[in-house]
Formats: structure tokens, C-alpha cells, sequence
């Protein structure tokens, strides 16, 4: 899945005439062939226009100045905001586990693999439960405990907000029992992915497969979304369900669970690595 | 479809041993074949029993009398309630619809062709506008107008009251835009099933799908429930869900989930014909 | 759903730098505006590239002339092939059908609906089983026998070619029985869709739910796909599956296809309603 | 998951009257009491009949006997095969496997989590590549070399046997790269699973992934089924499918595909663990 010489362009701005023709205009000009152009108006008068273009340069790393430049001056123009993501550079990410290991271990899994394409710096655990599974794929394990009181707390995210600090461009919660508090979110600096277990917004908060157990419902499933101040309401990235009936007790439910929230994780961390989500207000475009 | 000298024997009970062999004992006894049986027990260990049997007997309708008298001695021992139901005799079943045609259609379509097994006796709408297209179907229309007030609100129901006691065994509301009072679902004798257009627990109330779109969720559902005094509240019989993107708009997720809503209405309203739906506090058991 | 003022571009060529340039360049020169933008290459390092642009133009109907002079020169350039298709004129079909109405009615009924944005223009069969049903909808029912031998079938495909030609941009085959020569199909000079009740390529031919409950399938699907001289092996638009168990009959599954078809037939007419499928080789890009 | 005094009576025959009766009532004679019944008759008026009971009775061990005299008695009555399997004794699994991983280690990591009721008894490659990943689960793992003539091939085969026979219950073959001879499953003397990397009947034989591709189908899926001396002939026990684009190359539908096959046969091991599947003919009949 390497991709030298690749990049990928994103842009976000008021929808307006031109734009397409202008940035694929400033890409030939610098000899860079587009692969692939995804776009989205959120309306087709007006609104909001997002685009990613996956482009090729022969040098890019040399060119990248140069493009740069007259990116910027297209950007003022059309009041864009931009990004320009070197395909070849994979995003070093940190993920946050307590006891349940299946998301963990699915990422781990795939990365090893080449299916998933980050580079996982480190996991970070209130329990030392996992270290000897993480660290046999060679990646660091560091055991932070979580402690009891508001102090224990806050000195927690401290050590972690130490670790992590230019030192990882996302954090992935694979279910981790903690609940970040806005601080540490506003000073981290790097996106959150959090994995809860519902089709959100159903069973927002805890104990999401006794309440569906409870409330009879026919199927089960699973949210990945970016962490925000409010708990499980961040921008949803990737959803999905699965079939269940009567027969199945609530501890059922969440082993059936366990496969839809390692699959709906994948996914939105792989789409995020591979800079395709943006985020819009509450929502997410995926392209 | 039809099924002579079938009958489909429902019992619930506290789980006890001895059950299942006391109720097929009665059963041989009495010269019926069990055609199919489903069982479940909310919990290995106690919990409530539920047990469907699909039996033949020759001569039916003459040996009734007898064995209904055999099960009750049988329900009586182990604390049982049931109901025995003949197969032959379709349920008769009255369409509350609006304006929306789409669960209206679906259900009338199903039916004329056989696909569905029940007898529509008659559609109420507090709309005049699908009178010619329900009427083609040789079904008839009653147009009872929902007024504004209180009064006219009481009046209306009056009238429907009228309309359905004793005529009918189910009240299917097809995206009827009136909500039902409790008194209304009380003195009505007979189950109400409704078909709401989101994926409950999540959306209840009002504009689901525009709320969908403004949480940018990534599927979008519909729910068939038993209609109880609580709106939304009552026990679910199916759900499904269908993908949806942010590149569609809450107009365009109506017509998709219009697609979810029929098909949904229509497997809960055929398993409720087949006398396969037991409830079982907030929830049902499909057998 | 109607949309004023704005066409879709269809282009297809070799992949080569500077495309989607060249042509948002004529666009913008014209004065269209990019409203969408879908493209694929079917490989990163040369192959087949595809564009669907959606652009609105005010003043259209002037404008086009001048507009598609521009596009047959960036055409010519890099050997496009290319369409450029009015949104406000929608396609003209003619249905055809034998006994089976589900397929039928699901296109007609949402046609009616403004779900479907085609106009019919008539439907054919071979039985005169469904005239009134078509009729309802105010569409032309024509009854063209089929006859036995070879003659009688030569004889019904000349008057159906007389029917069609120049009369209908689409032929859509909803469950007709009959099947097409080479010959007819060669002479329509339009392009046929035909819905086939299977997962393709499994179950090509005759009775694929009686092989389907013979093979033990665990999911029973259908398949929309462009018709080709090769009975099954056109081109694919759309397919979906639905679960079944070992308790369901082959007449069972024929009921429950019978649900997928008609949705897999309406999304794939749908599609190229909107000039969404673009044949490459024997598959098919949906943009 | 362990199930003390739990045992899973299988029965299969002729459909007549009388035989959950019968069956209900030497079972109550002997004080078990039916914790879930499942039934399955392929025809209304007569076929084939299938059970699958699960019972409780204490002090399983001592009372097997006694039981299973009385069960004989019925048996021999109705012509019954049938099978009593102790719940709390899990099955012995060898697991073939070549190169690929991914079914592999989803069935040893589901096995060590609990999900999956088995004893991984040893796993069989032809390749030593997954020795070490193997062997930190704790499982035996047993390097078999595959040579290059029929020579090779019979002496593989022999010590194939030579491990498996009397030690193992069940046979998965994990993407196992090589065909089993008809000698080989003759003399085995235990069941196989295979998982098939496409939707049988589509795609049987080699490299189903290309040719999906280059058919253009629209969703991709995996087969788990009992393997037979017909290559991909073999009563199916579950199926799954995933959504796929023209986007995706045929090495993206191998990746998507793995997701699908690893949850398809580890279902597939779980029903055979809990004797949940009966082999009818060429269908499976999941209880």
C-alpha cells in the first residue's frame, strides 16, 4: 500500500463557481496527475463544498513547496481551507484500551497485516492487563492507572498528554472505560476516535446491550465517531448493525457486538488514515 | 396459503419442567400431528416459557371443542395462558393511513396478492385524498375527518370506535399522522400495530429522518411496534435499516427509508397474522 | 425532482494527465458550474478513466451548442469517448412483461410517485393478463402474442421493434419470459435491462429458486444487469441478497425474492435514469 | 459457556405423528426437563423430520444410560437416527491451514476468548510460516510438507491421518491451500468444514477473487461448508456477502472478502460445536 510521490489533496469552502476548474488548473500546472477527485456539495444551491483529489508528482517532496504556494493563493481566493497529506507518511497513532481487547487486537491485527495504514506508536491502558498481547506485535505498552480520586485523574491525563504530545497525529479509543475529560481533549491536539457500543444516537451512555436487551430491540450495533466535549455525540465517521432476536441474552448481545465494533472501528480508523473523513459540524463526509 | 384443519396452539407460563411433554401429550391424544413446534425460555434457569405449535387435526373444527377442554386441564396444572387459533380463519384487519401512501399500498398489494394473510376490511383516513386508490382494490374507504379541537378530536375517535368493534382483530396504522388516545387504544379490543419511521430507540417522535440527517447518522431504519399508551414506546416486532451517505438529503432519506418502512410494516403485520408475536413486557418473542 | 438547466457529462477514455483539468477548464469557461463530480481509473498507473459531471448552465438549451463545439475539441485531444445528457428530459422506457406483476407494478408505482425519474411509454407482453392494471396508471398496455413456432416469435419481435424504435430510450425487462434473438436486440438500437432472480453468476437459466432450495443457499438474490446477446452474462448494475434458512420452500423463496427483485430493479433503472452506469467490458461503473 | 448436566439430543426421520411426544415424554419419564426445542420438517404432508433438543438433567453422567435405553426403544419405533451429545464436552479440532492467516487466527483467538466452544487440538500446514504465531496460543502446531508428486501427496495424507484419527472431532480447513483426496475424507472418520472464498455456487473452483472482478459483481461472499469428495459440492452451513464497487481491484476484494470469510466459518465452527447442523442431503438443516 505504499504510495510514493502521492498526496492527497483536501479542501473545504463556500460552494462557488469555478473551484473544481481552479485547483485541477493549479495541479496540471505543477504536473500533478489527479488519480482520483471525490466531491460533495451540501447543497446543490449554495452550502458547502468539499473535495478530495488524490494526486501523483513525480518528486513530490521537492515539488511540494512550489504546489504549496499556489495552493495557498487559489485557497484565498475561494476562501478555502486546505490540507495537503503525503500518502507515503502514515499517521502515528495511540491507542487507548482498559480490559476488553477485541478492537485492540483487531487493529493490531490488520496493521501487522498492511491492511490498516498507520503506524501504531504506542497503547496506553489504565490496566496492565494487555501488555504482554501488545507488546507481542512490538509495539509499547505504558500502564498509566487511572486511580480514584479527581487528583489521580488529572495526574493521569497529565502523563498521558506528556506521552502524547508530538508524538501521534490520533488516538483511537478501543473501548476505553475512561471518560476523557475536555482539557485533555482541547490540549492533545491530535483527533479522537471513540468506538461506542449502540447505533448511536440509541443508547447513548453506559450499558448499551442490557438497555437493548431491555428495550427488545431486533438489532445491535455499533458507532465510531470523533471524540468530542460530549459524550457520544461527536461526528459520526461509521456505523453498523447486526441481526439479533429474543433468544439472545444481553451477554450474547455483546459478544455479537464485539465483531460489529471491530469491523465499524477498522473502518473509520482506515478512512481517517487514509484522509478521507472531514468533518462538518456535527457530521462527517466521507469521501 | 390456506391451511385446513391447521391451527396454531400459543401457551406462556413460568418455565417448569414437563411442559413440552405435557402439551404434546395432550396433543396426540387427541389425534393432532404437530406440524411445527418453536420454543423459548427467557432464561436457562427459570425465567418465562414461551411454546408456538403449528398442529393438524382432521376434522378440526368438530374436535375443537374437546381438546380445548384437554388444554385447559393441561393450563391449569402448570399456571398457563393460551390461545388456539385456526389457521383458515384470516384476521380481519383495518388501515389507519394519512396521506402517505407508500405502507398503505405495500399492505393492499401484499394482500391481493396472496402474500399476506389477512382480510382487509376496511381503510380509515383522516384525508379523503386515497379513497379511488384503495377502493380499486375492492376495500372499502372511510373517510372520518380529525377536525382541530378537543371535541372534534373525541368525536373522530367515537366514530372509529363505532367503525371497529367487533368488525375487526387488528388495527395496522400505515403512517397514520393522528396519535391515538390511551383511551382510545384501550377501548378498542384488539392490537394496534405502527410502523415508525426511524430505528427506535433512537429518533422517537417527531421528523426522524430530518433529525437523521442533522446527526449525520449512516444508516437510517424504520420499526414495526405494538402501538401502547406510551408513543413509541411499545414493543418493537421488527426493525430494519438500510445505508445511507452524507451526499443524501432528508428528502432524499424519506424516500430510501420509505423503501425500509414497507417492507418492515409488512414482515411484522405477516408475522402477526401467523400468530407467530408474543409479547413479553417492553419486548416480543417471535416464534 | 425536476431539475432546469442542468446536464450530465459522461466521458470515458484512457487514462492520461491533465483530464478532469482540461474539461472543468471548458466548463468554467462556458460558465457551467460543477454541481458533482464522479470519476474512476481502473488502475493507478494508466487504464480506463470515467467522469460524470453534473453542471448547472443557465440558459441550457442556448448554451449547449457552443458548449458541446468546446467538448468535442477537448474530446478529440484525448480521445473521449462522451455524452452530454439534458436532466429535464427524462428517458422514455417501454416495459416488458409476461405474467409476474411485482417487478411491473414497483417500477409504475414509482414512477407515479415521482420516485423513479423516467416517463413510460407504453408496456408489452406477451399475456394480456396485466392491461388493466397497466392501464390504471394511465400507460399503454400492448399485448403481442408469443406464439410457437419460430415464425409466430419472429413475427412478435418485428412488431415490437415496430412499436419501439424511435419511440423509447430504454427497454426494461421486468420478469418477461420470453428471450430476446441477437437479432432483436441489435436492431433496437437502445439499451435493455433485464432483472434475473439470482445472485449472477449463480443460478444462470431457468428455475434458479428451485436450484437455490436444491443447493442449500443460505441467501437468495437478484441481479439487474444490461441484456447482451449472451443470455445472463451482461453487464451488472446492481444485485442484493436476502438471508433464508433450510425451513423456507422454493415457493417461499420465491416470495422473498420476489421482494429483492423488485428493489434491485428499480435502483439499477433508477441509475441509468440519472446516467449513473457507464458499460466497461463485461462489468459496469455506477458513478 | 460450560454447561454442566446439559446434554443436545440430534434425531432425524420419516415424518409421522406422535414423535415429539413420544420423544417429550421419555424424556420427562427420566426427570430431564427441555431447556430449548427446535424442529424442522421439509414437508407438510410427510419428508423428513429433524430435533434438536437441549436438556438438563442431573447427574447427567449416571443417568445417561437409562436414557439412552429408553431412547433406543423410540428410536426403533420411528425409524430414528438419532445422537445424545454431553454439552459440557467440548469438541477436538484440528485446523489445516497454508499460508493465509486471517481464519486461522480468528478461530484460535475467538477459541481462547470464550466465543467459540472448542478444543483446538493441534494445527496442520504444509508451510512452517505460522508456526510461532500458532504456538503463543498454546496450540500444537504440526509442519507436514506437501512435496510435488502424487508420492508426496499420499505420504502428506498418511501422517495427516496418522495424527488426526482417534484425537480429533472435527477437521476446519482455514483456507488450506490443497484438495483433500476422496481416500483421505473416507478414512478421516470425522467431519471437515472448508470456507470457500465465494458465494457458492458462483465462483466455485480457483481465484474467485479475479474472476468476481472481472464478472463485475456487485457484492463478494464466502461459503463455510462440510467438504465432500465434490470440490465445493458440499452441504453448505452458512454464507455471508459484502457490498464491493467498481472501485475496488480484485486485491481489495481479497482484503474485503477475508472480513467476510473469517466471521462466515467462525460461525459455521460454532453451530457444528453446539450440534446445531444436520446434514440433509445436499443442504444443512441449522437448528
Amino acid at each position: 500500500m505504499a504510495q510514493p510521490d502521492t498526496a492527497r489533496l483536501l479542501i473545504a469552502c463556500d460552494d462557488q463557481p469555478g473551484i473544481v476548474a481552479a485547483v485541477a488548473g493549479v495541479l496540471a500546472e505543477h504536473g500533478a496527475n489527479i488519480i482520483s477527485l471525490d466531491q460533495h456539495s451540501t447543497d446543490a444551491a449554495g452550502g458547502r463544498f468539499f473535495q478530495r483529489t488524490v494526486i501523483h508528482l513525480d518528486g513530490l517532496a521537492a515539488a511540494r513547496p512550489a504546489l504549496e504556494a499556489s495552493l495557498s493563493r487559489v485557497a484565498e481566493r475561494f476562501g478555502m481551507e486546505w490540507s495537503l497529506h503525503d500518502a507515503a507518511r502514515r499517521k502515528r497513532v495511540a491507542i487507548f484500551v482498559s480490559r476488553y481487547d477485541h478492537c485492540l487486537m483487531e487493529l493490531l491485527w490488520r496493521t501487522q497485516r498492511g491492511q490498516l495504514d498507520i503506524d501504531v506508536s504506542m497503547v496506553v491502558s489504565n490496566h496492565p492487563d494487555l501488555a504482554a498481547a501488545v507488546r507481542s506485535f512490538g509495539v509499547p505498552f505504558v500502564h498509566i492507572p487511572s486511580g480514584n480520586g479527581a487528583e489521580e485523574k488529572a495526574e493521569m491525563e497529565r502523563r498521558q498528554l506528556e506521552l502524547l504530545r508530538g508524538n501521534v497525529d490520533l488516538v483511537v479509543l478501543a473501548r476505553y472505560m475512561q471518560i476523557l475529560t475536555d482539557d485533555f481533549i482541547e490540549r492533545l491536539d491530535a483527533p479522537v476516535i471513540n468506538i461506542h457500543h449502540s447505533f448511536l444516537p440509541a443508547f447513548i451512555g453506559a450499558n448499551p446491550y442490557a438497555r437493548a436487551k431491555d428495550r427488545g430491540v431486533k438489532l445491535i450495533g455499533a458507532t465510531a465517531h470523533y471524540a468530542t466535549a460530549d459524550l457520544d455525540e461527536g461526528p459520526i465517521i461509521e456505523q453498523d448493525v447486526t441481526r439479533v432476536t429474543h433468544a439472545e441474552s444481553a451477554a450474547e448481545l455483546q459478544l455479537r457486538g464485539a465483531d460489529v465494533e471491530r469491523l465499524v472501528l477498522a473502518r473509520a480508523v482506515q478512512w481517517h488514515a487514509e484522509d478521507r473523513v472531514i468533518v462538518h459540524g456535527r457530521s462527517t463526509v466521507i469521501l
